[in-house]
């Protein structure tokens, strides 16, 4: 691809993805899509790192979000929902939405939640049934400590559910190791197929609680899904062509390595810092995921007016700060294996155009050179 | 296309279509996306042949029944839900797990429901609700008579919900003139693009009953999705390969307009029958659809058995009958424009070719030639 999408999602779709998304669609009811499911499953799984039960959803990964919350948890429960972003405080609305007692635990954007003060508060304001939070939280990006948040969720009886849509696949998630009874992601972060599908991995403790849950679900029952899959099927027609599609990319994530593939995305956030942070800029995320670059704008810079012009003169897309963060950060992602760290150089060239455009003063180059440093540094 | 797929969906992708999807994903938060969105909704808004609103969900269609129950009803509602398949039933399913309070109209299997006998029911058993039915069943071939049910519902004061899953775009549905307060569909039907979007319309009396309603919903919330598309949005990250190819093919859609296209399932259809009439098989449907021709199996003929051998011997797919009517009736759909009448020989051959060779006493040819005559007599 010639790199312009710096988006954090959806990722550019590589060309053997592609094409195995234009064969004809297989009919759902087939052995063949069977084979399929249970292949794209059994993938899943080992980027989940999970032994648990991985279901696939016909949704994008806010429904796989509310099925965690609407299979396992009650009205009236009480839980703590860590927000430090756009995507944490959605957590807060689909709890409220379905009548559970949520807690938010308010961290500033652009910072980690501190592990030792959630423990704090679920000792002082518990019992919580569970702990819901965020691994890379795209609108900051800041990757969230998932390992010593599960112990401690863990150690208080919770169950933690994780939000892993922009982060699996790009960011270490040892979802069994780390305590996490359910994780979900979305199809078109680093597994790099287009936006429609979910997935969501349900441990065995987990299981036990749906037993239980008061809240009615249908379309997005993990039960029926998990009976279905025994049988090789999905409940509800799924979006066939997407998980053709899966099934290359997780093979082609197969072929290069997990451990590769953290590799490969840390690389690649380690070239977009070094070139912002030499252009004078400031890292947003204070906790950095891999996956997305999130830079503050300097006093007198509209991030808004800046991306317009890198969109109009170059051709680039780099994302806007969201909520309050409109127009005062920008996100620079690199998400997805197939990105090479020279593509970043055309992100930070890109920049650099923008803030010279909007009178921000630079040498031109530095941002690249320094980029260009790491690389050399790295390769 | 080579012609071997006659499951009723998902449909064979014309062409045009599949080049689209495999053109770079645009971003979901960019102008491009907006303006792609409300040309998609204006041309399914034609379609659907309604002024209301259309809105789209990432979800199969079963995703969109659940929105149309949960936004719109309230737990001890009062409902009648028509039931003549394996479709109807989920209507019943769906009504039973958020806590309403269902009736199934029963309707035998391979008929239509009477309009007269639901008159009848809503007088005596109600007052009700809501009606909700299935336009074209595709569990048994059968189209209901929405246009009269409509009047029915509506004159007693009742919502209408019609799953129109199959059946929109390939038999007429008019939305707005026959008292349809919901419709939905799924992308893999007569739309013709792969699995994975939904659409539901919702008129004006609908929108009203929507503030009402006690049952909670987040991700197929359809206020969400309303207030969202006025902002050229989704309230969460859409399917947008899959609306990328949806615009080519309402593209294509209307290039051949909407009443050619019903014409062209009509003699699609006709074809098939007399095929299969000639061959002295029953047809399942009494007031059939044009989606999809059901077969009833004669005596001593299994139709798992046949239709293994057909997709063996010949690569060609026909659909098996659902729940008891597995072995006992097959489903050979014509669904989508792009097929032409002469592709419904290949299944009626293989069709022969599996009768003959399981024993069925029938002179080799007389099904095609049937076939035959009608494609002539229609040309």
């Amino acid at each position: 691809m010639k790199a312009t999408n710096f988006a954090p999602g959806p990722t550019p779709v590589p060309d053997r993805v592609v094409q195995k998304m234009s064969e004809p669609v297989l009919t759902h009811r087939s052995s063949e899509f069977s084979d399929l499911l249970r292949q794209v499953t059994a993938d899943l799984k080992h980027v989940f790192q999970t032994k648990n039960d991985v279901l696939v959803l016909t949704a994008s990964g806010s429904g796989a979000m509310e099925a965690a919350v609407v299979n396992l948890l009650s009205p009236g429960d009480r839980v703590l929902a860590v927000c430090g972003g756009k995507f944490g405080g959605r957590w807060i609305e689909l709890c409220e939405t379905f009548g559970l007692d949520a807690l938010p635990f308010d961290v500033e954007w652009g910072r980690a939640a501190d592990p030792d003060e959630i423990d704090r508060v679920l000792e002082e304001k518990g019992p919580f049934e569970a702990v819901l939070a965020t691994h890379s939280e795209t609108s900051t990006g800041v990757l969230h400590d998932i390992k010593v948040l599960g112990r401690v969720a863990r150690s208080h009886g919770c169950y933690f559910i994780v939000d892993a849509i922009s982060g699996l696949g790009a960011n270490e998630l040892r979802t069994d190791d780390w305590h996490v009874d359910i994780a979900l992601t979305g199809s078109q972060k680093a597994l790099m197929i287009p936006p429609g599908l979910a997935f969501i991995s349900v441990s065995e403790r987990a299981w036990q609680g749906i037993e239980r849950s008061a809240l009615p679900s249908y379309y997005l029952n993990l039960k029926r899904a998990k009976d279905s899959f025994e049988k090789g099927l999905t409940p509800y027609t799924p979006a066939v062509s997407l998980l053709m599609g899966l099934a290359e990319s997780l093979g082609m994530m197969k072929e290069i390595g997990l451990e590769e593939i953290y590799r490969i995305h840390e690389r690649n956030a380690r070239v977009t810092r070094a070139g912002v942070a030499a252009l004078g800029l400031e890292l947003f995320a204070r906790r950095p995921s891999n996956v997305l670059t999130s830079v503050l704008m300097p006093p007198g810079i509209d991030g808004s007016a800046l991306l317009k012009t890198i969109k109009e003169d170059r051709g680039v897309t780099i994302a806007n700060g969201m909520e309050h963060y409109r127009g005062k950060a920008i996100r620079i992602a690199h998400l997805g294996y197939d990105i090479a760290p020279s593509d970043m150089l055309v992100a930070i060239s890109a920049l650099e155009h923008g803030l010279s455009r909007h009178g921000y003063e630079f040498e031109t180059g530095t941002g690249i050179a320094a980029a260009q440093r790491v690389i050399l540094e790295t390769s």
